[in-house]
């Protein structure tokens, strides 16, 4: 969601800014109590002999140990693995145009793509750095015809057809990106900034031990968030839901957390939630 | 949702009421060009021999031919089915205390009910009207004992223990409750308005030949809104989902409006709706 400029189908917002949008569900779970840490989880482990507490999710910081674990991280960029990328990610490199194209105000930029996130991050683009270069390795872009043809009459966007990038070189930050061109020659080309718009992947290797994914590697949950393991729930993009929207992926957290509290209260011998709002109804005593 | 006085778990909102955010939805669905029409629907049914807009939906008023059908229409407050009630309806007699009760301010009123759903009515009317009566059929509210204890300590409501309501009287207006009281004897009360709170029903009966039902009469969906009829979709509380929830069942109008939409492009032999945002990726063609 923060990937994106404007949201439309939230509903009750008729628009609102995907990192808006965000922070409102951040501060709102910061008001019920909830903790947020920023690290990168390597692995989700079961001690099967243990009382409670059994999970043991190891990140890049750490461990922490849980009842029971939600996963819902989304969708990652997809890199293009050429050599320089990993060196230079945040210093030049970026899988965002929405979110740090301001860093790059009028500066020259390079978007690496050829389908609608290609050419939206382009859009974008056009009205923020004095100039971008649009990489896509196809005679024209493949993205929906409407947005082509917006995009390739941009005064200040240089689509640049049949074009690979090789590498990326710079030395505290991006200074040049090296091309494969459509004329089979090697070059290179200056640039404060690129902009890898490929697609998203469910980065999801780490579980594959523990629970079923599909062939998205996407984590294969019920309707009621359960995944293959018990204790374990998902809820979002990461996931088989047919769909992916924000107010979808917003539901599957309230469900994902839901069930996750009646595991809990089964665990303890408790009453799970009642599921049903106000569904108390009294009995007639008499007659 | 109208009936809610206040909503904290729509993500989005850290606070709002029920009828503020129902608002916010119909003018966004309005500015995108949805219509909305009052009218009860009696009927539903498929023309087998029809080329397109097969269903004909009935209503009180008349009658609409559309290509799908999506249900949503919630669940309904039960009736007390005594003598006076339906004509009394609007006239006093009230489903909704969040919605109704500033009609009773300095009144005298009763709220009929033993359940949470009562004991939060009287909680709420207490500091509208002036004096309430809470009938119910139990020695006690059989509500969650919080609540019980909270609202039998309010100086202005008179809980009436092992009551029930035989009949509601009156001319224009609800006029007198007529009791049949602890003591076995029938009484009558006066009261300007009565709020009978006692659960809410799956109204379905009327589509029971054309779908699928379960035990408590809501509409069986799959995760993608897809009701057992095809062309017929169906989302929110009036579904079998697990949990009722606002966020729940605005996702389940997204997911249906999309299942909708990709049948009738398939119907009329177009490309289905993208379901995953972003999704086109690239195709390498060198290498």
């Amino acid at each position: 969601m923060l990937l994106t400029n404007e949201i439309q189908n939230y509903p009750g917002f008729a628009s609102i800014g995907g990192f808006e949008l965000a922070n409102k569900f951040k501060e709102q779970a910061e008001l019920y109590g909830v903790d947020f840490v920023y690290e990168e989880v390597t692995g989700v482990e079961e001690d099967p002999s243990c009382p409670d507490l059994c999970f043991r999710v190891r990140t890049t910081a750490g461990e922490y140990n849980a009842t029971t674990v939600i996963l819902a991280f989304g969708k990652t960029p997809k890199d293009l693995g050429v050599p320089g990328e990993e060196r230079l990610k945040g210093k030049g490199v970026s899988y965002c145009a929405v979110c740090d194209g301001h860093l790059f105000k009028g500066k020259t930029v390079a978007v690496v793509g050829s389908g609608d996130q290609a050419l939206e991050a382009a859009n974008y683009l056009a009205n923020v750095v004095s100039k971008t270069y649009l990489i896509h390795n196809y005679d024209k872009p493949i993205g929906s015809e409407d947005l082509v043809e917006q995009v390739l009459k941009l005064p200040n966007v240089n689509a640049m057809a049949n074009s690979k990038v090789m590498e990326l070189k710079g030395g505290a930050r991006l200074e040049k990106i090296v091309l494969l061109t459509n004329d089979s020659q090697i070059r290179e080309m200056q640039a404060d900034g690129i902009f890898i718009e490929i697609g998203y992947l469910a980065k999801t290797e780490f579980l594959k031990d523990i629970l079923m994914l599909n062939s998205k590697n996407e984590i294969v949950v019920d309707r009621d968030g359960n995944t293959s393991h018990p204790g374990i729930f998902a809820a979002g993009d990461v996931t088989n839901v047919t769909y992916k929207q924000a107010v979808i992926s917003a539901a599957q957290g309230s469900i994902a957390a839901l069930t996750a509290y009646n595991y809990i209260q089964r665990l303890r011998g408790k009453t799970a939630a009642r599921t049903d709002w106000r569904s108390i109804t009294p009995v007639t005593k008499r007659g």
